[in-house]
């Protein structure tokens, strides 16, 4: 069938098994066409194929609530809610979300970005649907790797209290983004090869009519369940948190998956579905990889599986400009441990894993955990780098105050994606960072603009005995092995250009202070440029020169104004009486949405002009 | 004996049975009288008596690693480790810590103050031994509350994948602060009731000779534990963890206590001790307490059990003159919900939830989990009331943001405890939260100046559509029901001084705003006084009105100084050309320690007096 002209998800009512598994055929290929054009989050949309189409069969969406958790997963319930003809521009600048969105559609009732929201997010909703007596599913679908972050433990724990009427999906293709880690995990082995379904699925054939799904057999879904139950002894941490739980079911099967949805509607109080996926199903470079590389891609040649776009030669991605020197200050400094929050790939950490396996965590995601463990082994006399996306640091929030700052261990946090991360959108956008962490006492926080000065700032933050972040944007940066790294002052800025007469200065960070100095130069503007790299402490040398000087200053910041860099420096103004002539740019007081950075720049006034022409103004006065 | 004379924890090696049960009684007695003159944490203390004489009579601390989750529980440790004698300034300015701290003693290896910090911390001492080639122990006693938060459950999903020796003893008193909640703990109260010690103990009167800690007997402690595992056959979760467990046990024998310690030392790998103990054990008044009323406590009558002090006349704890027109409105509006991570009690909610106990949820000690759960009520077309202790609101900063805030969604969140809390020192000022929300989008963020503009600004924030913070201090206020609220401008901030003459503004918020009142009422100081309830948005006319005028202006805070009130004041001013002479009184880059609020304010120069200073240098210049 031609998916463009799906309108809505009440066509698969009518469906047979035939026709729904071929058109699980159809959007398997359309997915791997369309992503290999836009890009986007492909092997786990291939798992959720057939799982996506049994759900909207069986439920009534929008009135029953299915929603995804982290939501990279949703591009099936985009399709079958009348959303294939956007998926050319998926992730683009004001195309089609990667993610669920409420203002795209009435059948996406949650919006993430972030993991492990959806079990709380359920309990919300069946809590006010009992309380407004009102009556629909609640249908949260969530991974294994996110079922067992914290947050999503916590809400179990209330989920089993509370008894409320929720269908939880548990999609367990047992992976994270790469391999699940955990005790936990092991019970989830188990479960998957326990007899429970298949005995189940024998069974019925001998219990009900060929009329699955008549008013008459549902009345008997009762004993199907109890009989479920009954040969599903064992059905591990589920137990625990008092939850029913039905499975496991094969994922790829939707017949099978028909028939245990049933089953589930039928139950009260809430139910686990386990259903065993397959990650990347039906095209085999997906399904190979047990890495995570076809997570999230760039478009790619469908045929060979290679990807369009590469690196710029002689570039390096901003993760493997810190792990590179990474694995090279670990094999002399064997204090140096590596942990992640299951971002191994994500973060360029194959290398340092493979090598020094003993120093090296990975801790699923669980950020919280991450940073205290991070601080423990920090006081125990190691050196722990802890490499956290910017925006997933927000987790981890209180555990980098109370415990690594408030004891002022020296925990190196390497802060990756910060500031504006482009197709992902509003959700992973690292542009809080800096708001959120000069606050922190006894923390140095600090941007490197290229790839000489990240090795630079590595040898600084491990030669100290603080806590020293250093973040580092998505993209690409030239680099190039440095044997001599010539040391750095922890708190010193450094001008970068200083024109033969210069008549304003821009302080800016990371990779814009190039940037900037370009434009400049090539324009033949009279404006010194500073690279701020340093956020806390601040360079107060640097910044009584400018105290004296009285020339105008313009803060150029990618992230949010709100307190940022502009406002450290207007601090220290404020508190040190130099009234000097400020001027900043940076991100107002909004979420920014998804789309190529350009695109985004542009949008937010945060590009390269509006710094040329504010520069250009300024000089006027 | 004289408890002031303990040097250390050895002298326990030599004691008996016998003279450690007395030296419980003693400590107990010592605890009651002693807590009783300076207040304290009492409960908690007095359920682990036994526990940490057998903790300090089996380990060796401080080679071995003996820590409590939180800390409030570790005063026996502090009279145990030398500290007896410092009692009597428990809590006070310079005085002895109501937690462990590193600096106090070198038994005290690892610090907190927020929940399940433990497990992360004790996982990362076990690699840092194992990975430096060490020998010890490594003992975290934690909570069943704590145990349940997500942090917790991540760590041991870790713990029991890495396979470290670790001795987690499990303190089950069935109680967070107040009762506990949650599916898992369901499955305490099984184990709670399981024959698993109890057979160990009867049997091995015939396995052990009398010598029960001799060498000979060490060596059968590996077939008494596959004796305890066989009989024990389920663990509940701590199964699902790959945990090994003992227990449960009576945590007020002292011989059974040792016993087990003794068996879970020999264990390779995790093992978790269960001990059952009551909370407040030995005082009547601590024992019969099901509401946590018990837990910290200000300075008592030890007969009668009545506090020395009380509230002022006419006075309420600002918690219940939140509390208070919260249930008055939730008569009026049946969509008003109440959210609590486990602080019924210290946020004054019990009125609430003995009223409306359908619209009342307590999470556990799960913040992240409580924060997404509120946005997900919301979403729903509830009104959550989402009620948070400022220093514990750091832990659900992501779900704030991503999900409360980015969704743009109509919860309301009390920050109870906002600013300096006195006692409980660094880890419990709730002086962050400005700083870390002001640069989240859509939320608005306020604190009253009194009882009464507490209820205008519930009032606003029920009747609108946004996220909505207002924040609150420890301590009361003069408080009065009024039935007609005058409303308030979302963003208006008020003059609550203007003297005929006006030589400069100070811009304040909270209770600050009458104190500084009254003191530039008193000395007759030109001095305008403006209550700045809204720290987002900002009174812009205000702020205009002040441009205009460019006579200086004092911003007096009494949280951090960086990202506050007046870095906002100062980026507004900088993005309006507002060259304002601006002064800031706030707390500087430093963690705060404990002691009574008066000489806290002192300390750190944000004192009424360093405000009157502040204004005479001013009104000179």
């Amino acid at each position: 069938m031609d998916l463009n002209q799906i309108k809505g998800p009440e066509f698969l009512k009518q469906c047979t098994i035939e026709e729904m598994t071929e058109l699980a055929g159809e959007i398997r290929h359309f997915l791997i066409e369309s992503v290999s054009k836009t890009g986007g989050h492909l092997s786990s949309n291939l798992g959720v194929v057939e799982l996506t189409i049994a759900l909207h069969h069986v439920f009534d969406s929008p009135k029953d609530k299915i929603f995804f958790d982290v939501g990279h997963q949703c591009y099936v319930h985009k399709i079958l809610t009348g959303r294939a003809s956007s998926f050319s521009k998926l992730r683009q600048y004001k195309g089609l979300s990667g993610f669920q969105k409420r203002n795209e559609s009435v059948h996406d009732v949650w919006e993430a970005g972030h993991s492990s929201t959806s079990l709380s997010a359920g309990l919300g909703m069946a809590v006010a649907r009992d309380l407004k007596n009102e009556h629909y599913h609640v249908v949260p679908v969530i991974g294994d790797g996110s079922l067992l972050s914290g947050m999503s433990l916590e809400a179990l724990n209330q989920i089993g209290d509370e008894k409320r009427n929720l269908i939880i999906i548990f999609n367990d293709n047992n992976m994270s983004i790469s391999q699940n880690v955990g005790a936990l995990t092991k019970g989830f082995a188990k479960l998957r090869t326990s007899k429970g379904y298949t005995t189940f699925k024998t069974d019925l054939k001998s219990r009900l009519d060929k009329n699955m799904f008549g008013q008459t057999v549902l009345k008997s879904m009762t004993a199907v369940k109890d009989f479920i139950k009954q040969e599903v002894v064992d059905a591990g941490m589920f137990n625990e948190f008092g939850l029913e739980y039905l499975g496991p079911v094969n994922g790829h099967d939707i017949k099978d998956l028909i028939q245990i949805l049933e089953v589930a509607k039928t139950h009260q109080g809430p139910v686990v579905v386990h259903v065993m996926t397959k990650k990347g199903k039906g095209y085999p470079y997906c399904e190979n990889d047990s890495e995570g590389k076809w997570h999230g891609v760039s478009s790619f040649n469908v045929e060979t599986g290679s990807p369009y776009s590469s690196l710029p030669a002689g570039h390096l991605s901003w993760s493997q400009i810190v792990s590179e020197p990474l694995v090279e200050m670990a094999k002399e400094d064997e204090r140096i441990c590596a942990i992640t929050p299951a971002m191994i790939t994500g973060s360029k950490l194959e290398k340092f894993f493979a090598l020094y396996p003993h120093r090296s965590f990975d801790c699923g995601i669980a950020e919280e955990h991450a940073a205290t463990f991070a601080a423990s082994l920090a006081q125990s006399g190691l050196r722990p780098f802890l490499c956290l996306y910017s925006s997933f640091l927000q987790r981890a929030y209180d555990q980098i105050n109370h415990d690594i700052c408030r004891m002022d261990l020296p925990v190196v946090i390497g802060i990756d994606r910060a500031g504006l991360v482009g197709e992902d959108g509003d959700t992973h956008h690292g542009v809080f960072d800096i708001s959120i962490l000069r606050s922190c006492p006894n923390l140095i926080l600090s941007q490197p603009k290229d790839a000489y000065e990240m090795q630079q700032l590595l040898h600084c933050a491990f030669q100290q005995n603080h806590p020293f972040a250093i973040r580092y944007p998505r993209g690409s940066a030239a680099y190039q092995d440095t044997s001599k790294i010539e040391s750095i002052e922890i708190g010193s800025w450094s001008i970068v250009y200083e024109p033969e007469h210069v008549e304003m200065s821009i302080l800016t960070y990371g990779p814009d202070v190039d940037r900037v100095t370009n434009k400049m130069k090539t324009n033949g503007l009279p404006v010194r440029v500073i690279n701020a790299r340093f956020f806390k402490p601040l360079d107060t040398q640097m910044l009584n020169k400018l105290k004296e000087e009285q020339l105008p200053v313009l803060i150029y910041e990618t992230d949010m104004k709100a307190g940022g860099l502009s406002s450290a420096v207007l601090e220290w103004c404020c508190d040190h009486k130099a009234m000097l002539p400020i001027q900043r740019i940076g991100i107002e007081d909004q979420y920014v949405s998804q789309g190529a950075m350009n695109l985004l720049r542009i949008e937010q006034k945060i590009d390269i002009n509006t710094v040329y022409e504010t520069c250009i103004s300024l000089l006027k006065k």
